[in-house]
């Protein structure tokens, strides 16, 4: 794969040095972390290292990280009727912004009946008047936010919705896994009730997440049972390794925070001048506060699988919208939300970066899609 | 940790080779498996080939493996009403074996009231005529029994289980976490309906585990849902390293079935005529077909806690019973279900051998218990 492009960060990040090390590391320790002889105190620490490192980086207690296998578990785990704070009633609903990760529009462990969907603007940014509405007169809610879409970007006014939904007697939950590591997350200047993160979008490995609780949420239940691990919040023999490694990308993540973000967004905004170059194209959320490393766009007839095809053949790895899923390019129901229709929402090219992108990277990419934009956009 | 003697393989184990190399390939693919550029792809023929050998290891075909996190999720993903074949009726409750596995007992998504459990001999056998009364004119059950118990070793007679609870109408799971590598497990000749399997109790990491299907069973629903991985039965991005790693450590364990039983049982067998050195010794499950590699012991005064310790301190890993929760001995279900009161349930010590394990390693092991016996048991 020499001299390849990868320019699909929010889709998977590369595992990054150190987590690597870390998991080296975790590799030698034979014992399971809930043995009390001297190889499973041992990866014992481990754990409990890398869970001081994400309550360090996210503002909370390390008591109130719990390790999952990664973000979708982390999303079902916590969408769940029940939680409340000490003062509140339990929420018994829940209402999403439409343009949240599949995991989170699965909706855990709430029955349909009790889900609804909240839109978004034209920048793809949530509609608060319509939030507002949503949770009005009704019993109480569990709202899931996130943080920052993966698809367009664009960053999320949660702080807001915090205090729309706290004062209409619902619970946060801002779902962070495309935002943490890109910019800065503290759970406190958030005020959300629950937080989750995925380790392989900050460049530890795949397979491993977490759930952070604010100081005080009750009514927290487990989805997987069976053994005490994670304070009987997660049973099952913990990823000693993952876990590690999710620390350790941690630690690299917030140290990179000061200088990643401004490098990165001139590079995206570089890009985005040059994609430009083609007539009519559309950079989607380019109207809103965006994740600086992240560009969604189209044009009329550009085809997304042709295009992450001939990407690809030049070399470059890029995505067509979200790629979580089969493999299959759909309508992104991001840009459906957002009042794109069929055409538009199928023919979306994601272009992100990373900390080891470099000029080079993008005038490569550039050059690529100087070539390739005739031959794709003349369907249009 | 120089000079350390593992024996508590039971409760993990240590990572091989050949897990490691698997994994330190993955680590090189940046691409998500979903994507569908080169560097997806990469990732996605990871995983499809550890898929292939765990398959093959099984007696399944690839299409009925489903990775998960691990053991835990695996129990949980299963343990689930409405599975059937083809022709039967939906199962509506779930017996277990008394002396299953945390994470088995915990029932999966069936209610509390729809769990029953069937007992088990003084020689930690399932009781078969309890269990043909359990199913009995009544709707139809899954039923999950593990085939080899972590914490005795012995051997459950699945296949007469499966007979069983056939001709009453039922599924059988069968939890072959602990016997899956130490003993040859084939789906078919089992007849199981379902199977569950744990990575890191073959060698592979922690964090891994899978279902696999017999062909035709219907109803299978997820626990995690969103994405459409794992054929929409799992959703989440795959730890491909995880898995990659799950796959060659699957491929050498079955390389290595002909030969480490045989060694193994002998070295086991070696260990307990030292053990019953000491006067009273009573080794559990001992008149029953027992994994090669599991020694549980316990004499009239011995305190397991106390006798880890003491290992520990002599520089021997051991284990008091299960080790997969919080660190805490409590008295063991297992041995409470074989009859025994709580102080020798409660004084059990595990004793687990693995490939590495050396006459040597015996040999030191019983010179520690030469020291220690007399101290531990001077309280009986």
């Amino acid at each position: 794969m020499t001299d390849r492009i990868y320019l699909d960060w929010n889709a998977t990040t590369p595992l990054r040095r150190e987590a690597r090390e870390a998991m080296a590391v975790a590799w030698d320790l034979c014992g399971n972390p809930s043995s009390v002889h001297a190889e499973g105190r041992q990866a014992r620490r481990l754990i409990e290292e890398a869970r001081t490192s994400i309550a360090g980086a996210i503002g909370a207690t390390s008591r109130n990280v719990i390790f999952t296998s990664g973000g979708t578990e982390a999303n079902a785990l916590v969408l769940k009727p029940g939680l409340r704070r000490s003062q509140g009633a339990p929420v018994e609903r829940l209402v999403v912004s439409a343009i949240e990760h599949a995991s989170v529009l699965a909706g855990g462990q709430f029955p349909a009946v009790a889900i609804s969907a909240v839109g978004v603007t034209r920048s793809g940014v949530l509609d608060l008047d319509q939030l507002r509405m949503a949770l009005e007169g009704r019993p109480p809610a569990l709202v899931s936010v996130m943080l920052a879409n993966n698809e367009t970007g664009a960053l999320q006014p949660v702080a807001e919705v915090a205090e729309i939904v706290h004062v209409a007697g619902g619970l946060l939950h801002v779902d962070a896994i495309q935002a943490f590591g890109k910019v800065p997350v503290n759970i406190g200047a958030v005020n959300a009730d629950l937080v989750t993160l995925s380790a392989h979008k900050i460049g530890g490995p795949k397979g491993v997440g977490a759930v952070i609780l604010a100081e005080g949420l009750l009514g927290f239940e487990p989805l997987l049972r069976g053994g005490g691990q994670e304070l009987g919040r997660r049973a099952g023999t913990e990823n000693v390794a993952g876990i590690a490694g999710f620390g350790a990308a941690t630690e690299a993540a917030m140290a990179a925070l000061n200088d990643d973000p401004v490098r990165l967004e001139g590079l995206r905004n570089r890009l985005e001048r040059g994609l430009r170059q083609a007539p009519d194209i559309i950079v989607f959320s380019s109207e809103a506060r965006r994740l600086p490393n992240t560009t969604l766009f189209t044009a009329p007839g550009l085809k997304a699988e042709t295009a992450v095809i001939g990407f690809d053949l030049a070399g470059i790895a890029v995505s067509s919208g979200s790629a979580c899923s089969s493999g299959k390019v759909q309508p992104s129901h991001v840009l459906e939300a957002m009042g794109f229709g069929p055409d538009l929402a199928q023919g979306a090219v994601r272009l992100s970066l990373g900390w080891s992108t470099s000029e080079e990277d993008i005038n490569r990419c550039l050059e690529a899609w100087r070539k390739l934009a005739d031959t794709l956009l003349r369907g249009g």
